[in-house]
């Protein structure tokens, strides 16, 4: 039995038998638009360091206000995320604020940055915003993350503007995760604006192009995109154009294929958080993206328990700061989640 | 006129009637088969961090001794590198030895993982053992590059056995980059081996591939390749998927192709070094890579004048630790070749 330690252990893993509710994978195909660019692509040079044209100005078309000198077309949100904190270290940076639970990657971006994490904790899922600002005037940006994965909550607007007014008036880079902006069930998105945001989006979740890599940067700071530029010239160079093709397609593709996947992803959240609540887990209803926080003794335990012995992938909450918990993706169609949640009951059951 | 700090200002430019001596970046195609795959292919889902395994397990084909576990798939050569230098970095290193002339990503990647870089300068083209070895024993790791960008010279079989002895006996890493091995014009590539080497290298100068970013490091040091597969885990998760299906289609080509490529490579580079030997600038013939060297005095003012004056790219020595010459990349055309030296001579006798 190998020790898992982190999430790479099951990215990517298929076994027969096997259900995940692991990585934020969905299963539903991309638009079908986004093949139909393949069989006549015969391009092969560099791309622009930045992002191939078309794709920026047609995403330039989706943010009022931008054009696409705004943007940098990334090795999904997670390159867009590197080369933002890499940014700011370069400049001088030593602290980043984050809530906590927290998409794993951010304290260990920040670290790698050689930048030390700052932690404030989300009260049932909500930043609090005192305690956020008390700590982000130490702190050299934030990184906030609404939807958040993997707590499933959306930051009311109140909350969304304070923030946005805190990055003006210190003057500080807030990063802004969005990557699930399209997978909200309860309200509306918030788009934040100002000269230290750092809006951070991918077609991962919106397009469920995952495998592809294709993310972004948007960002009306200058000497920010032009800098990081410059880094991403020396640290990958252009993201891959053929994924950059296939993203360009996909935002040409009807705006209805967002639509009616939200509407399947709210039916799979309401089968999986039923499904939780019926075992008797303590959880909260999630307003957005495809993760539930469930709270469970030893975590780390119980996951390798559920994928050794039952087939079961889910995630230790202690990669997300969330101690006692574990996180279920529900990113698989409905008779896998109940399929799962069976499992889950066994395994409870062989456990009293 | 917009000054140009950069490579990224060149790459991926296309302008009616330019020349580019600039990027390295092939003008021949890839493999037919690099495209065979694309009209049927579907897959969406993240791939392993580590890389696909067909992919992994073709590569480790060519390399005897290795298995698909010692491979990771990157973004291109410098995804590989950045890899290599922050795993370094993040276990206390200080300090990586470069030779100059060098890649210009070198020295900004090692600052941007908080290291220092430390020179050691080639004569004609050559790695000078005795300072090398002087100068690594006081650093963290070395960073060597045979055929070399941007001098085109291959490192004789003794150098590189010592540079490998040096490695295993001070313990320390090597980090060998090959992107050009199969484009060598005078003698065989030598494999370099032991516990502390690294061997990067990419798809994109050997089957002209550069739009598409799929490079690789290779190393038989177990702990290098998980902890690195767990740095990309965090900065960018899988390579494109598509691009390593593309990849894996190149290396199951007929291996003619690598030969028939050399072989235009080889007319080309007599075509450029003849022509500039004409001009009466002083370089050195190529040994391999698509590189020439030339003395130019005050070579930013010259590539300004180039480009804005007469339509032509070349690249400032000064980003490669070359003051006072001149970078001239030859991967185009005998024809292209021709006409950018004209312009090279109009502009020379437009300063007499």
């Amino acid at each position: 039995m190998q020790q898992i330690t982190s999430p790479a252990f099951f990215i990517g893993r298929e076994e027969k038998g096997l259900i995940s509710f692991g990585s934020g994978q969905p299963d539903l195909p991309p638009p079908k638009e986004v093949f139909k660019v393949l069989p006549h692509y015969h391009a092969f040079r560099y791309g622009l360091v930045q992002g191939q044209i078309n794709l920026r100005e047609d995403l330039s078309k989706e943010y009022p206000g931008s054009t696409k000198d705004d943007f940098i077309i990334t090795n999904g949100a997670s390159e867009a995320l590197d080369l933002s904190i890499r940014y700011i270290a370069k400049h001088g940076g030593k602290k980043i604020l984050i809530h906590r639970p927290y998409y794993y990657a951010y304290p260990k971006l920040v670290e790698l940055a050689g930048m030390k994490p700052v932690f404030t904790e989300l009260v049932a899922g909500k930043i609090d915003i005192g305690d956020f600002e008390e700590k982000f005037k130490q702190c050299d940006g934030a990184i906030i993350n609404s939807p958040c994965n993997p707590a499933g909550t959306v930051q009311d607007h109140s909350i969304m503007r304070a923030i946005e007014k805190l990055s003006r008036d210190l003057n500080k880079f807030v990063i802004s995760d969005e990557v699930y902006k399209d997978i909200i069930y309860v309200k509306n998105k918030y788009q934040m604006k100002g000269q230290k945001i750092i809006r951070v989006d991918s077609f991962s979740k919106t397009y469920d192009m995952t495998g592809y890599r294709v993310g972004y940067i948007y960002s009306k700071n200058k000497e920010l995109i032009q800098d990081a530029i410059n880094i991403k010239n020396v640290t990958s160079l252009n993201t891959s154009i053929i994924a950059q093709q296939m993203a360009h397609a996909a935002l040409k593709a009807p705006k209805k294929y967002i639509k009616e996947h939200l509407k399947i992803w709210k039916e799979r959240r309401d089968v999986m958080y039923e499904g939780l609540v019926d075992l008797g887990l303590e959880t909260w209803k999630p307003e957005g993206a495809f993760y539930i926080l469930a709270s469970m003794k030893n975590p780390t335990k119980v996951m390798h328990d559920l994928y050794y012995k039952h087939k079961l992938v889910v995630y230790d909450g202690n990669w997300f700061g969330a101690p006692d918990k574990i996180r279920f993706s529900y990113a698989v169609d409905s008779e896998k989640i109940k399929e799962g949640l069976k499992r889950v009951k066994k395994y409870l059951e062989s456990k009293k």
